[in-house]
């Protein structure tokens, strides 16, 4: 087994692996290279280009798991529901009736992003044996925040307001969500993914009361239905310090820390039935390497050793990231935690 | 005392005292009608318009405070940082620099804001007598964030950049933001206003060990700076669930507390040493009636009563916010805990 994948399973490794959210972006000009040729819906809806800025991180870096490049929108255009991008996700008719929600499908990946899972496969046939690559998907309550809002928003005060007035139609959304997510992560792992995570990047924007009562039982649902695939399942609460205990509920191996707890506390919170994964601020790429290199000795303290922590940024890497202060990063982990 | 400061004094008092941040603001149709006069950056320096706004929701609803109608970085021109709005602040010469951070001088108000101070005195000449005014400023790491990114932003990822590759120069820059905004306050108290509350908007981006080593000491600075007022100190680190720890250790009589920890959680941290205003989501002004008291009855239940409860949302009101909820909310409160 691979390390990250043995990390994933809180088994001990020979060094702490690391991967970093958005590795495949914006931040390394040879992805913006394929930018300029391409559009974002292009790039993700072309299996080769895709495949191909899913690899460029692990060819420049020493990481320990590739992500696959793509949205989190799109395998929600098959539910029969049309977005653009400008530059972020745009839903032209943001779902606000009961009727649009009953309306909506819960389609099969295969017909509905065939090229998602031809890019898995491509990724999957390209990669060196021991980087397993991780399929994802967002959370059914981040997908509902953009579909109801209909856009991206620092509150998401629309979508909110909607899950208090309308709780049952709600419900019914983020279940339909639940579904297409299992299918859409269900199959990426048939077409070679092998760890699966679900992104909740506005898990954190409720209330640990409304957390629990409209979010935790669809991501449960998420998490039973993908059980059977066998894979590592990983869940990404962001800015969850408050919801771990309701998360230390789920049945998952690995769950994503954002930078503002320690991972010391997110531990003692979640125990030993999950590994962690984290949760350096994206912030500190930008100081120089001494506190660099001091900011994750401290995430490596509080991460306590292995086994059980993957390391990785607490959020995705800023665009303006220099690429040199990742590969700093990369090897510096490895360095510090090799045995 | 009226009960607003008897609460923040954590005294027994006969209801639970309400009023809401940003209260004086754009989801009121009075306060749209002034702006439709003028922009908002004239309705800040003008005493009698920003006097006018300020008393606003005192006149519509039964609120147990008002807050002064200004903008955080109104104070902040007066050190010699030209500031523009688009809608939000603009500065279009960032700090980045340690000659720009030794140039800025710590102002005297009487001679940089003596329109605000002439606010402060028309609105506590006009306030009904039980009806007090809090008088704030933003706190140094969030003026630091505008001032170092010149804008705002979700990550404020150039401002905390700087912090860690520039952490004397930060320092400089903070601690002569904490030094007038020391004089701000202690000039707003000197004026009339009976509490002085101190906005973190930004501490939540922090990571609990750079919090603590950054900003804290510059906040138990201004904190101190501010005893002698002899007026109630409140400070709200919002999104700080994870920085009470600190916060804590600061001498102020009152914590704000977003939505994202329950009150009874950030009550068992904070001890009793400080009260507790919050924390019910803006959201929850968008649920019908019975939705919105039951998340009420949440928030009073977790607060656990008086002393040391000041009811609040856990943040700005949002500007789509119905008034009539508004008032639904200050009356249920104040039924609910009248004894």
């Amino acid at each position: 087994m691979t390390t990250f994948l043995a990390a994933c399973r809180s088994e001990k490794t020979s060094h702490t692996p690391v991967w970093i959210m958005r590795q495949a972006g914006r931040y390394l000009p040879e992805y913006r290279a394929v930018r300029e040729k391409v559009d974002f819906l292009t790039l993700t809806k072309t299996p080769e280009l895709a495949a191909e800025v899913t690899l460029q991180p692990i060819r420049r870096f020493a990481m320990d798991a590739a992500i696959l490049f793509s949205d989190i929108m799109t395998p929600v255009e098959g539910m029969g529901v049309p977005i653009e991008f400008a530059p972020g996700p745009v839903i032209a008719n943001p779902l606000r009736e009961a009727a649009q929600v009953e309306a909506l499908r819960v389609p099969d990946p295969e017909e509905s992003v065939p090229f998602v899972l031809e890019t898995v496969r491509e990724v999957c046939g390209a990669l060196p044996k021991d980087v397993p690559l991780i399929g994802f998907a967002g959370a059914p309550f981040t997908l509902f925040c953009y579909l109801v809002e209909g856009h991206g928003s620092k509150t998401f005060t629309i979508a909110k307001g909607f899950l208090f007035a309308e709780p049952d139609v709600s419900r019914l959304l983020l279940e339909k969500l639940a579904d297409t997510m299992i299918a859409y992560l269900a199959a990426q792992a048939a077409a070679g993914a092998k760890a699966l995570m679900l992104f909740d990047s506005w898990a954190g924007l409720l209330s640990p009361a409304d957390y629990r009562r409209f979010v935790l039982p669809v991501v449960r649902r998420v998490m039973d239905g993908l059980r059977s695939t066998g894979v590592p399942l990983i869940y990404f609460p962001n800015q969850g310090a408050m919801l771990l205990e309701y998360v230390a509920t789920l049945a998952v191996d690995v769950v994503g820390i954002d930078w503002r707890i320690p991972l010391s506390k997110a531990r003692s919170i979640l125990g030993n039935a999950a590994a962690v994964q984290g949760n350096l601020d994206p912030a500190a790429l930008f100081a120089p390497p001494e506190e660099l290199k001091n900011q994750i000795d401290t995430v490596l303290t509080h991460a306590g050793g292995q086994p059980g922590h993957i390391f990785n940024l607490g959020h995705g890497i800023e665009r303006t990231t220099d690429p040199d202060a990742v590969a700093l990063l990369v090897d510096y982990v490895h360095e510090r935690t090799a045995r």
